[in-house]
């Protein structure tokens, strides 16, 4: 049986690589199932271990994430983890089937949210949570479920987010049996402070359940905000290489924290992540090559490594 | 009498626009005098009270600054502060006959670049600190002299830079008449654990006299210092429109901090820039006119500011 502990393991900071989920929402044409493996074949070369790989869909609404489950079983080869999204019932069904490590539910903060992008209440998100939770009980491979809270920082529609609400709706996560809890910066709107006293609250609420936060770099606060989420506790941090990914808020806008930026931050901070950096900028021209029409963003891309000083941790 | 006080108020985070100088060290066309005052005036407009305006040496070695004096007058006629680099007693003697408000000494933190950079040692450079002091009191305007120190967290010639050599440095720049200190990430090497280290022993060496800090973004980590800064008690924090001016040592590379993500930084923790930032990221399009092919940077200027919610401190 998997454990949150040792996909998560307390006093480390992991870093989860979801450019093959998040990063591939918007984009324009998407990689090969061939190069997607690729990625994830380099990327776990440099170091990484943990792919958000797609999104349990039906291929007709996201083409891109039709091979999920080529990739769930590549991800497993290698010996990695692999998590997915499951946004209803059937796709949760459909992720316990495909082996999947760690199935990923979404709650709005915000009832405008729900409603406007769900069409369902926050309520009844919370109650996937518990439906994922048995469904992965009866499995074989028993995935954890990861309930993930959007817009906890701030919404593009109802605007300001109140901690308590989001402390709320992870109680009730919680309680529905959620194994990690994950706050996502969808629309880029957190700073520092508020990073760290939400992250703050919600570990002290999750106690051994590990905290995942999930940042955004639309207004350029990914890595600060990262290192306030480290300083406060958190468990995981994910980012996307070359920061692949827009906002469908703020067209031409970045996306997710750019994920060499992220290891670069964690090794300046002490953190060792056992990623080589130098390895996995390598790992950018694949995007380069599938997806040419896309903006890569990482500044660690296009400086290169800090001659002449041990940066590492 | 100019006061460092005054300029750098205690309990307060300023902002200081190095575009105009440290801006336009590496462009490949700089803007019109008139231009530069048209900046000046925008960014006053904006809420910007300091504004580094240019580098005191011969115009034929740095033509963009052969306007600086037109420019302290400019900025003096805004009501503003203006500041300019004298790298040499020459340039101390012409700032001081123009009338700037503070001088900038700049001193190497290893012996190598202090060499390399300026062909004179390090116990040099804090003599024309010592020098430039006693030029400003016998001067009718008496400026400010500032002592900043390059390659305060790592050299690109030397490597490591331990904090002790710049501690040590600092005190000399103190013992000299330093009215304040700077300390500057100059090729973008420093994580914030570092540059919060790094202040907070220069604070408490530096007691009343204010400790500034540059910060570089060559690899993305400009907000996360600038942040760990503020909470070391910088006094205040250097940054350039759309982060203008590159890295001689990483071509290609991103260059200072970017102006108008250190408002959003400082507003969204709470500190107040009392800088309009849709004004401010207005301006930009000044730069765009004037040097077309210098690629801008800056979170806020793509994605907007974050609507429907309340960002400011």
């Amino acid at each position: 049986m998997i454990s949150a502990q040792h996909l998560y393991p307390a006093g480390q900071i992991t870093l989860r690589e979801v450019g093959l989920r998040d990063g591939l929402q918007l984009v324009r044409r998407f990689p090969s199932t061939e190069a997607k493996k690729q990625w994830l074949r380099q990327e776990y070369a440099a170091g990484v271990r943990h792919f958000e790989v797609g999104s349990f869909l039906p291929a007709s609404r996201m083409p891109q994430f039709a091979d999920v489950r080529e990739l769930i079983d590549e991800t497993a080869r290698l010996g990695a983890w692999s998590s997915a999204l499951a946004l209803n019932e059937r796709g949760a069904m459909d992720a316990c089937a495909a082996g999947v490590d760690e199935i990923i539910n979404v709650i709005s903060a915000t009832e405008e949210h729900s409603q406007a992008n769900m069409r369902r209440s926050r309520a009844d998100a919370v109650e996937l949570v518990r439906r994922s939770k048995a469904l992965s009980a009866a499995s074989d491979h028993k995935p954890l479920v990861n309930a993930g809270i959007a817009m906890a920082f701030g919404c593009s529609i109802a605007g300001e987010v109140k901690p308590e609400d989001v402390l709320r709706l992870a109680e009730g996560c919680l309680e529905a049996g959620a194994d990690a809890i994950g706050v996502a910066d969808t629309v880029g709107f957190a700073g520092p402070t508020q990073v760290a006293a939400l992250t703050r609250q919600l570990v002290d609420l999750c106690g051994d359940i590990p905290v995942l936060v999930h940042l955004h770099d639309t207004r350029g606060m990914a890595v600060v905000n990262a290192a306030a989420a480290i300083d406060a506790g958190a468990r995981a941090l994910d980012g996307s290489l070359g920061g692949l990914g827009g906002c469908p808020f703020a067209p031409g806008a970045t996306g997710n924290a750019v994920f060499e930026d992220l290891v670069f931050l964690c090794e300046r901070m002490g953190v060792p992540t056992g990623i080589d950096l130098a390895a996995l900028i390598a790992v950018r021209r694949i995007l380069e090559t599938e997806m040419p029409e896309e903006e890569l963003h990482g500044a660690l891309a296009r400086s290169g490594l800090p001659p002449r000083v041990k940066w590492t941790a």
